[in-house]
């Protein structure tokens, strides 16, 4: 299988360069998310403070921008990174959390995408919809003949027309994932419903997806990759789960364990 | 019996609406807390920005304000938020975290419960006695003739103060939990004592109240609920559990598939 | 075995007094190192804010300051609580996180180291010689003859330097730590692979001197018995692990269930 190949192969670039991932996210998945890359194999940082973000990101492998628990300090520090890592060609994963709630994210969204045009964002649809609104994208998108629910028929939308502005990959996470790289749009349906009952599973996705975008320079394929590893290892996980407790715990060990 | 209907209602109903509860929290909890507000059935949100926290606010079912890692910015947010939840009439939840223990703290306390009335209020019994201290209550109170220890009297007086001072339930939690409605003093001794070694978990508590305070009027019953849904899980847990890290592991599992 | 002896004491002094650990610590370890003080049996307490660490410190049994997170605030907080800790003689226990990777870190460190020196500093070899580094201190440096490996003989020969400069007792972590008082260099090797998978291990490590300062005033002792605690603890918790994530709940449950 073409994809597993591929997937084992980044897996197994990630354990033996064990990239560093400079992690700028919120505060509520902190702990989660540097748990997660160093399972996989890879070295998390986080610094935020705009008076370290330009060295720490030109020392890092991939730069993974979250706004979940956003501020204006903070926002200084993202928008120093991702300028310091378009320059230096670091690539940039960028997690919209929360987007379309309020207006401060919006515009914390416009203008941080507008300093530098991640590699890969990655969110849930609403999400997606709402950074395309941003850009005047969206409702008027045309859809791509994704074989998608109702529902995601017009994220997938958005995502295209977001891809193509900003020249992304958009990932729109869900029960299927959708990874879309201009009119290319890859589907996955691996994972289970008991990670949405586990706080930063989507922000962990988002850092993993930081991992692989260091080793492998398709970022389509490098997105593709992680959201498969996420929900393989999520289904693992959840055949010994009894509840998010236990699955937590299990995830982290498949992350681990993952034969690459 | 009576209650464990009104428990079972109150939890289906959160499985249902699952209500956004709008956290203003410390850092030491926030994964904690938006885990066990997932595994119950709501949906966390965590925001502290005064850029956006009206806007939040208005979007939730309930908002908890927690001051246990404060500083002058966050308070800041804090008294938006309130503010605001007092005009739309979310409930407010407030964990005076550390209560006595700083000036600082002491003062904030008061400056955010004039700013407005919680619904709730969840502490300790000596953060209950120093927040009622703050309204010059306390020592001087007369107590309800609650059968309570020698320890818990003193706060259980100054909960029952402070409560018809503010027009707030107060809960004060311990070995037994007592839930106090101006007069009427409701108590529960569900529990077990590894819940003291794990962190936050009275901050859970305080969560778990806003997901209850969301879905049900009458706060007094919300509050006793959300003590006795987190004492029963916590028993549960504590028969699978080898100490405090497998404990928590199972109390997530235990709040997830409660049987409402 | 006297280290065995006197590993005991500690640990049943930290159970029978709850010393209060006062942490200002960086956001992604402040779960971890909590949950892992109150395992052993210390109370911790987070506080950040400058208008109250000069309380919280007075009412500590230990101050622990990791700036993997730094921002200038924080800093502030951190340089006052450290100045106040050496006035009424609360031991400090100091993590430079992250030291040598960018020029904020290194004058940070430096600030800090010399507004008090700290009873313990902790960090990893790199760590250590970027620290003594900023002191004009290491590669020129006399080895102690220790029997290193070649990475670690640089590290030990900076924390001896160090140590000497400050006054310090100096932990450099790794596969073999080295616990270095002026000239006195003591080795420990105990400890899995397994905790380089999980975040903040050597922040708990840090906390956990902490917890044992508080209660021994031989730094020295108290340094090398929380070393062996965590490595102990860390081989029982492998023994019952499939991973990282089962890992970090067998290490607490070992915490806690060490027999003193």
């Amino acid at each position: 299988m073409k994809q597993n190949e591929s997937l084992r192969r980044d897996v197994a670039a990630i354990r033996t360069q064990a990239p560093l991932v400079h992690n700028i996210t919120n505060f509520v998945v902190m702990n989660n998310t540097a748990n997660a890359l160093l399972a996989v194999g890879a070295s998390p940082v986080m610094a935020h403070a705009v008076e370290e973000v330009e060295e720490m990101v030109r020392l890092a492998g991939a730069l993974v921008v979250n706004v979940g628990t956003l501020s204006p300090e903070w926002v200084c520090g993202m928008e120093r990174a991702m300028h310091t890592a378009r320059e230096v060609g670091v690539p940039i994963v960028y997690d919209p959390v929360g987007a379309g709630a309020t207006a401060y994210r919006n515009v914390t969204n416009e203008r941080l995408l507008n300093v530098a045009a991640p590699t890969i964002i990655r969110g849930n649809g609403s999400e997606i919809q709402a950074v395309a609104a941003g850009f005047g994208l969206g409702s008027t998108a045309r859809t791509k003949g994704v074989d998608s629910t109702a529902g995601s028929e017009a994220a997938v939308a958005a995502a295209c027309a977001l891809s193509e502005r900003l020249g992304a990959v958009v990932v729109v996470s869900g029960p299927t994932d959708y990874i879309v790289s201009g009119n290319t749009v890859r589907e996955n349906s691996y994972g289970t419903p008991l990670m949405t009952r586990v706080t930063g599973m989507g922000c962990t996705a988002t850092a993993v997806c930081g991992a692989f975008a260091a080793v492998n320079a398709d970022a389509a394929e490098a997105a593709a990759n992680a959201m498969t590893l996420m929900g393989r290892c999520g289904e693992q996980a959840a055949l010994a789960a009894n509840g998010p407790g236990s699955f937590q715990v299990a995830f982290l060990d498949a992350l681990y364990r993952f034969e690459a």
